[in-house]
C-alpha cells in the first residue's frame, strides 16, 4: 500500500516543482492537484493530443482571457467549447470596454438606474451592451449572405474574430488561427439577443448540427483527446458526449465548485461518464474541487513549466 | 424590526400550515421555504401569472414527472425551459424504459460493460438508449418533411408528444395542451444524438430562433410572468434572459445546491438578474439553497393546498 | 434490479404519505429524504432506542427551538450534543430577547455602532447579551460551591435549566426531564466568555472528562442507539466517538450543507464513520444534502406521524 | 470605478508574481486570491503581527505538516488553534506511522475488518491508533502530578512535544519554541479518547479555562492580530472571539469550503464577524471558497517569497 508523503515547500520554488511536491501526498486536494499539473503537462507535451477546452463560469471577465489566448497561440488548446457568456465579454473587451469592480453586495436596482450589471462582484456597462448589438450588427451584415444562411456558431465566430480589430481577442486569435471556438448556447447569451433580433429582419440560420459535426470528426480524427474543464454547464456535457463516437476521450481534468449529490451533469465525477462511453477508462481523469478562476493559472503555469523538459 | 418567530409543529398539520409556521421564523433556510411556498401559491391562484418553470439535474429520472404532468394538466405551468437530458428521459419513460436503482459507488467500467449507464445512483439500460434512437427516427419520418426543414425545438417536442403512446408523458401532455417545452440545450444530450444522426441524411433543421420568438411572445404578452427555477444551468438563465424584453419577470423561486462565489449563472442569486433586467424587483424572489428534487414536491404539495382557498 | 418509481402528490396528504411517495423513488434526493423519514419514525416508535441529537449551526436562533423542546417532552430525544451557539441562544430567549430580523448584506461595521450583531440575515442586541453575562453570573452563584468545584456541562446545564423562569426553554425541559444537555465546546461560545470571566475571581471547574463518561454510560447501556445529526461540527463527531465504545450506533440520519471531498469530518459520509467502528453497519444510515434548519422540521413531522402507527 | 485587469502567466514566473497578476483582477476567485498572497506577506514581514492559525479538516494528514513546522520554526506563526484530530495525527506521524493511500469509495465494513480507519481517501492503521494510546499513557505518566492536576490543553502538548522523540513533529518544534497550540476541543478525538481513558484511574484534569486566558493574554498583548483560518469548526471561532477583548483582530484571511446560506460559524464570511467585535474592520480581510489543503500551500509560497523584500 502506497503512503502519504508530506509537502514540503521552499521560498522561490516553481509551481511546478510545488506540483509534484503535492502530487507526493496522493491523497485528498494535494494529490488531485499535484495530478491535475501532470496530467495537463502530459497534454501539452503529446503533439497527438487533440486539446479540447471547455468554458462555463466567468472565465474571461474574471482575468483569464490572456491565458486563454496564450494557450491557443502555443496550439495547446485545439478546440474550445463555451458558454454564451464567454464569447459575448471577449467580443466586449474587444470593442474597448473594460469590467469595473463592484461588490457583491451592491444593491441591484440601483445599479439598474446606473446602467451597469452586475456579476458577483464585476459590473459591467449597459452602454457596452447597446455598443455590442450595434456592431454584431456591422459584423453580420459584412458576412455575406450565402454564409448566413447556414452557419455553424464556430463559422460566425470566426468570422467574427476575423473582423475585430483587438488582435489579442481569444475571438480574433482562434479566427487567425483557424481554431474552432464551438457556441452551443449561444442563443442564450447577450449576443445570442443580437443575433436573434438580426434574425428577425434579415437571412441567419445558425446550424447546431454543423457545430456538431465538426467537434466529432475533430474527436474522430485525433490521435488521443484531451478534455480540460472549467466549470460545468452545457460546455462540460458536449465536449465528452462528443466524444462518444471515438469510445470516449483519453485523459481529462475538470475544475469546478458544483457538488454531485444533486445528481446533474456539472458536478458529476468524470467517472460517472465513463459508463456512458464518454471517457475511456480510470486512469488520467482528475476533478478538482474549487474555482476555476483560481486554480486554472496556477495548473497551467505549473504544466507549461513541466511542458518540454 | 421584525422579530423571529418559532416554528411549532403538530401531528397532522399539513405542509401549507408547516410553510406558514416557516414563514414567520422570516430568516435562514425556514423564512426562505416559508416564502417560497407562499410565492408559489400566489402564482397558481392567480390566472393572470404565467407560470415559467425550468429544469436542469435529474428532475425527471429523479421522480418529479407526474408532479409536472399533473402542474401542467391543472394549468399551473404554462411553459417549461429544459435540458435535453430530461426531455431524453421523459422519452425512455415513454417507451416503457424504467430507471434501476443503483449506487453512486458502482463501479463505471464494469458498468460500461454490463451496458449500464450511470446518474449518480440511477441507471440506465443501453438498450434503453438504442431504443430511443429507433424510436427518434421513425417519430421523425412521421414529421412532414415541409416542417422539419425549419422546425422550433417546442414544435418538435409537440411531433413527439403526440406521437408518443404513453398519455402520461410530460411530451405527449404538453403536445395535448399545447404548452410548449422549450429545450435549447437539446443538441447537447442523447436524444440530440440521434437528431444529428438522423440529419446526416435527412432533412431537419432545428431552428432555435423559432423557439427564442415563442419565449419571447409569451413573455411580453403576459400580463404577470413567474419563474419557477429548479437547478441552474442554460434552462435558469433562458427563462430570464427571454424576460428581458419586457422588463423582467414579476416573481421567482430557484432551488438550487450551486453557489454563488465562483460568478457563475447557475449560482447566481435572483437579485443578480435585477441589474441585468431580467427581474423587475426584489419583492416576490427567493433563492433557497437545497435540492430541487426534495424541496419542489413539498413546496408544490404545500402551494397546491393553499391555492384556490 | 429494483426500479426507480415516480412520486405522486395529492392535496391534502400528509408528510409522511408524501415521504412514502418519495421513498418509492429509491435514488437521488427524494430516496434519501424518504428513507430520512423512516428511519427517524423507526428510532421514534422503539422504546429501546436512545435518541441522540447533534446540533451544529443556527438551529435555535432559527426558529426550531419548540420542535426540539417539544421532542424532549415526548421523550424522543434523550441526549443532546450541542455548540455552545445554541445554549447561549436558548438562553438568551429564555431571558426574553428575541432575535431580530435583519439581511446578510448589512453593513457590519453599521450594526456594532448601533449594537446588532449578526447571524447571516439575523440579529442579536449587545445589550441581550450584556443581560446574558449578569444572569449568567447570578445563576453560577446560586449553584453550591462544592458542586462549581468539578462540575460537567450537563450538570451546569441542568443547573441554569432549573434556574430559568422561562419553563419553555430547552434547557429547563431538559433540566426537568433530566436529559442530559452535552456541550463539549462551551468554552467557545459567549457563554463560555461568562464562564471564563467569572471564574477569574470565583471558583468554577468544569471537568469535560465527566461530560465524556455520561455520554459512554448512555450509549453503553443502550440496547439501541440512534444518531440525528443536524449539522457537522464537534457535536456530531462527538455523538459518533462516544458510540466507539459499543461498537458504533445503530441507525443515523444526518442532514448537512458540508461536501465531503475537503476530507473534515462535518461533510463525511457516515459510511466512514464505520470504519472507524463509530457507526455499526450501512443499513439505517442516511444522509441528506440540504438545510437542516428547512429539513428537520419537516422530516420531524413525518416521522411524527408515522410513529405510534 | 477601479477596473478588472487580466492575469498574463510566463514560464518560470514565481507564486507571488502571479499572485500579483491575479490580485490586480481585483474581483472573484483571482482577486481574492491575490489579496490573500498580499495580506499573508504583510503579516508574516511585520513583527508586530501576532500571527494566530486556526486549523481543521485534514492538514495534518493531508500534507501540510512540514509546511507548519516550517512557519513555527521561522517564528511565522505565534500560536495555533486545532482541532484534537490534527494533534492526533502528528503524533501518529511522530510515532512513526505513515498515512496510507485509500479510495473514497472503498468498502467501510471491509476497510474495519483489515484494522484499516478512512479519512475520504486516506487510510490509519486501528494498529496505529492503539499504539498511541499506549504512548500516551506513558507519556502522562512523566508528567508531574501536580502538573496534571490542572493543566490546560496547550501544557499539556508542550509536554507531548517535549517527549516526543521525531523533532520534526509539529508538537515537538511548538514544544521547543513554546510557541502554543491551544486544542478546545481535544476531548473529542481519538487522543482524546486516551485521555479520558487515563482519567478514569489517574489523576489528570485538564482546564479549558488556563487555556483561554492564554489565548486572550496572546491576543491582548499584541500589537496586531493576524488571523489564518484553514477550514472552520471551533478553531476558526475559538480565534475570533478570544480577539473579542482586544477590539478583534486586525487581518484575516480564511479558506473554506463551506457556504454561508446555512447560517453555521464555520462558512460565515469574515465581515460577519465584525458586528461581533471580534474583526476590527472590512480591511484586510479575505475569504477564499476552496480548499485549504491546496490553496494554503501555494498562497504560502507566495506569501514567502514576497516577505523580507
Amino acid at each position: 500500500m502506497p503512503f502519504v508523503s508530506p509537502i514540503n515547500i521552499k521560498r522561490g520554488m516553481t509551481v511546478s516543482a510545488l506540483a509534484k511536491q503535492m502530487e507526493s501526498v496522493r491523497v485528498l486536494g494535494p494529490g488531485r492537484f499535484g495530478r491535475a499539473v501532470r496530467i495537463l503537462s502530459q497534454m501539452f507535451d503529446d503533439q497527438d493530443y487533440c486539446k479540447m477546452l471547455s468554458i462555463a463560469g466567468p472565465i474571461i471577465p474574471g482575468g483569464l482571457r490572456n491565458i486563454l489566448v496564450d494557450l491557443v497561440e502555443k496550439n495547446l488548446i485545439n478546440a474550445i467549447v463555451t458558454t454564451g457568456a464567454n464569447v459575448t465579454h471577449d467580443m466586449l473587451e474587444s470593442l474597448g470596454h473594460r469590467h469595473i469592480v463592484g461588490s457583491e453586495t451592491d444593491n441591484d436596482e440601483m445599479l439598474r438606474k446606473k446602467g451597469l450589471s452586475r456579476i458577483y462582484d464585476l459590473l459591467v456597462k449597459q452602454k457596452a451592451i447597446e455598443h455590442l448589438e450595434i456592431s454584431t450588427r456591422h459584423m453580420l451584415e459584412r458576412i455575406p449572405l450565402e454564409d448566413r444562411r447556414n452557419i455553424a456558431t464556430y463559422e460566425l465566430l470566426w468570422q467574427f474574430g476575423g473582423q475585430l480589430k483587438d488582435k489579442k481577442s481569444l475571438l480574433s486569435v482562434a479566427s487567425r488561427r483557424h481554431m474552432p471556438i464551438f457556441c452551443p448556447g449561444i442563443f442564450d447569451s447577450m449576443l445570442g439577443l443580437d443575433l436573434w433580433t438580426y434574425s428577425q429582419l434579415n437571412p441567419l440560420f445558425i446550424n447546431p448540427f454543423k457545430d456538431f459535426s465538426k467537434l466529432v470528426n475533430l474527436s474522430y480524427e485525433a490521435k488521443r483527446v484531451g478534455a480540460i474543464i472549467l466549470g460545468g454547464g452545457m460546455p462540460k456535457h458536449h465536449v465528452l458526449i462528443a466524444n462518444s463516437y471515438r469510445g470516449g476521450v483519453d485523459a481529462a481534468i475538470q475544475i469546478t465548485l458544483d457538488r454531485p449529490e444533486g445528481g446533474g451533469a456539472s458536478g458529476a465525477p468524470l467517472e460517472e461518464a465513463i459508463s456512458w462511453g464518454k471517457i475511456k477508462r480510470h486512469d488520467n481523469l482528475v476533478t478538482l474541487v474549487g474555482d476555476a478562476t483560481v486554480l486554472f493559472p496556477i495548473i497551467t503555469l505549473g504544466a507549461l513549466e513541466n511542458a518540454g523538459k
